[in-house]
């Protein structure tokens, strides 16, 4: 599992950071998550396939978290992609790029889907054999979902030495991987504890931007590998959090405890604030594993 | 009579190089042309005042000239702008913004209004007593409009010493400088050469992208003092122009050529081509001063 932060600031412009935008890339699946503007941009900076790009997965429909998506889609028609794309947002998000395919007259040679989201509880919106999607309800200005990205278990691993020991022909190997005794030809049990080795734990990522403190996602997200949250502020503007529908760096910290994450990333920070050191530190007073987004940075999970 | 290039490339997005955005100024007018995404952090990077811009000029609504213009209204309502600011641009760009800001639930913060074009003819689009604008009709695949920036005469220049010895009371120097002769008390006239020197010869700047090859826009921009003109392609693509309807650096160099221009400046050049200077080599077969546009290049006029 893959983090790519393409972006990680909060709507206010910068000559050097992006707006939000980031790359997870889990089990040979590629995610946009968000798409502020100048999203294609970093793309091609950081060196990540369009063309493995098949889910968007949008949070609101704020400036700084989808205006790079006209953009993005312009691009891979001018680049001819054949591949369908389905993009999951809130709903508005397809009159939001149709009107602007329609007025720019530009085609799209691909199959464009749109999935509407305006549920306000947690909805499964992708799921394979290798993992799976879901909203997380989140509580912003306007209409917000974060998302929650599990991998499923793995199979075991085959102790081949002991498998082949019991000359078990090939053909039962995926039931084994699968956790199933193996009955030999005399009759003997041989119980799968002996044939294999459990999968490493599944891991997930939730991505939560914007939000106010919002601890009723807790359940939702308990035992997460890794929680990104939003961090606009410090506890310094704790005023300004329940105005801008934002949260500080310590509730994020305190989202993280509260869910038993294993590691905590914060964004979308104020340009306010010139350093980023305070937003880790502040976090750290609540919760141990906490990292900083920052463009360009690569978290492998 | 300053141009700085924000963006000069063609669709295809490089992590190296943006679309099609500059900024002209001229007489105290700051002038926005064209608005491609990223342009609003190109402003920042080379530090032109958002505030100052309160014209933006639009030539058609292909996205790599128009997909920034969004993002930029939403960061000067951030920035909480409160002077007014106007739009021009083909008919559907009034939409195609307020749309977005409707569906994103944004305000804006100032008076913001547009001049939808949709003349084949040029017009005149905004004057006063220092500049004046009008659309230069382009061909391509969408309604496309350049723009013709001029510089209205400056007054003559006072030779002092020369007026001072005429003892001329100072309530008529304006007179003067606007090039009226001088009756003195007993009668004698003073030609106004013997008073002043001439003015610089007024500065004008023609901004034409995209288009094809069009030299019945050339009467319009006669002796103009800059050109900027497209070269998507060099000659050994002209088979394209007139399928995507774009021009090769040859004939930019003969619509230079053709108007007498002082100047050729090439831009919104084909990512297929690896290198740069084969555009200027091609133009200079037909015209002598060519130039080529770069992100961050600044044209002292």
């Amino acid at each position: 599992m893959k983090l790519t932060i393409l972006g990680c600031y909060s709507a206010t412009p910068r000559a050097d950071a992006h707006p939000t935008a980031q790359v997870l890339q889990i089990r040979n699946h590629t995610f946009l998550l968000d798409c502020g503007e100048g999203t294609q941009r970093q793309l091609r900076k950081y060196k990540v396939s369009f063309a493995r790009i098949k889910h968007i997965f949008i949070t609101h429909l704020h400036g700084d978290h989808v205006y790079g998506l006209i953009g993005f889609i312009s691009t891979m028609s001018l680049l001819n992609r054949q591949q369908e794309l389905t993009i999951y947002g809130p709903k508005g998000i397809k009159e939001l790029i149709e009107v602007q395919l329609r007025i720019s007259k530009s085609r799209v040679s691909f199959p464009l889907k749109f999935q509407e989201l305006s549920s306000k509880k947690p909805q499964l919106l992708f799921e394979d054999d290798k993992v799976s999607v879901e909203t997380i309800p989140l509580q912003h200005r306007v209409y917000t979902n974060g998302y929650l990205f599990k991998e499923k278990p793995k199979n075991r691993t085959l102790l081949i030495d002991e498998v082949e020991k019991h000359n078990i022909d090939v053909a039962f190997y995926n039931n084994i991987k699968a956790g199933k005794d193996v009955v030999l030809d005399n009759g003997k049990v041989i119980p799968n504890e002996k044939l294999t080795t459990p999968p490493p734990p599944p891991k997930s990522y939730a991505f939560c931007t914007d939000t106010v403190y919002k601890p009723d996602i807790v359940p939702q997200i308990k035992n997460v590998t890794t929680l990104y949250h939003e961090a606009t502020f410090q506890e310094d503007k704790l005023d300004l959090c329940d105005f801008t529908q934002h949260s500080t760096a310590k509730q994020a910290g305190m989202i993280a405890k509260q869910a038993n994450a294993k590691k905590l990333i914060l964004g979308h920070y104020s340009s306010r604030y010139k350093s980023l050191q305070g937003f880790k530190t502040e976090a750290e007073t609540v919760f141990p594993n906490v990292a900083l987004a920052k463009d360009g940075k690569v978290f492998d999970l």
